[in-house]
């Protein structure tokens, strides 16, 4: 490995609201490391927005790309990805959700063993999630449990990524580490 | 005109939450520069509660303010600027609302027109704006909707902008550009 | 008083979103100081949900930290605590939640009077809140008046406070003093 690679941050943790550019932001900060890259999508096509939303991705990532779904399996896809290569997640918030909607998951575990696949990642591996907890309370119980699951995933992933950027507006703000 | 205005940022993108200051910082940037100032309104008076705003945001602004309202052709507005005068535009978010409320409207059109007029503004021109996109996801397809077009407006908007900053209680946090 | 503590700021204001780690940060902030220390709760026990994050919220604050509850009179239990002892408010936005909720409060005065009463303590007093502007209008429009009297609250206290911490997945961001 050369080494001005050495400066790559292991675990990068990108968050950002809803049309922030996060997933953009992510990409460039894995496309700059030397291919080919792989992109570890979470989406499931439930519905036609979400297929569309799925197609857009998609359409962003020609090769050196390399796709692989895990929308319920996210650390498997991340233990089995090839040493060195680097690897983006997109994203915790969509495997979170498919995961609360499993009526037969056990979510501590699987929590648990996420965060365990991620401490043991070569990487470099950038994770996105979306930041959902800045707004008003949800009336909807669900929401509610949603984004408590969410922002504890976020504080424990923060406490093992080397760089943490909340991207607004296409714009990074490193939050922890160093500025890129 | 004189030199010390060539610092001066020719456009600055102002975000912020609700009741974040983010207007009041905005005034206070754009009367920072010799007057008189054009304050271009995009508000429009739907309901009690919004004229109320409305009024508020007003008593806000004696001469030397001059105002234009601008709740549909806010690209027109900006063009029609005297070359020279400081203009602040508050809000995006409501000129967004409104062209998404008129069903006769272009929205593609309208917002690559406002880019256009934004990017030939010889400012200072400041663009104030609600990010909207930090919360769980709402349940109605318009307020979806209407935070995927914020949101990519506001990405669009900060490539544009010299300066992009984010208000949080009143306090300025620039993501883009020099601290003022 | 030694002279190390001359630079620990009087006055802090603690802002992030839902599981943000905001109170877990300010715990830090506060018990980085000499105790005993006191711990103002202002949450009241309506439901289960809400007796249940009470709990875990105690449970992280055994000796030397002391509890008093203030639910409706924060004002007064930041002026009873003595000189010298720090203090860490949790959190103003259930205190607002309250007086939001009592029909018979006068909000304007009850604000004035915490603001007066935050102005004179003699610190170190660190002050929690929720940031909830940053999702799209809520429909309620009682969570309307909420969030534009939590944003005005916020804006007021940071314009008093030494140091303003906005907790992102557990990470703080200093927008306002010296970082910590």
């Amino acid at each position: 490995m050369p080494d001005e690679t050495r400066a790559v941050p292991r675990l990068t943790l990108v968050l950002g609201g809803a049309r922030s550019g996060k997933s953009a932001h992510a990409e460039w900060l894995v496309s700059a490391q030397a291919g080919p890259w792989l992109y570890v999508a979470t989406a499931q096509g439930w519905d036609d927005e979400m297929r569309e939303r799925i197609a857009l991705h998609r359409a962003r990532r020609p090769p050196p790309w390399e796709t692989v779904d895990a929308p319920r399996d996210l650390a498997g896809a991340i233990r089995r990805a090839p040493p060195g290569r680097p690897v983006l997640v997109d994203c915790l918030t969509l495997w979170l959700t498919n995961a609360m909607l499993d009526e037969e998951a056990d979510l501590a575990a699987e929590v648990a063993d996420l965060l365990a696949a991620c401490a043991a990642a070569p990487g470099p591996l950038v994770l996105v999630s979306n930041e959902v907890g800045f707004g008003i309370v949800p009336e909807n119980a669900l929401a509610r449990r949603f984004r408590d699951e969410a922002g504890r995933l976020h504080q424990r992933l923060a406490t093992l990524a080397d760089r943490v950027v909340l991207v607004v507006a296409g714009l990074p703000m490193t939050i922890k580490g160093e500025t890129q």
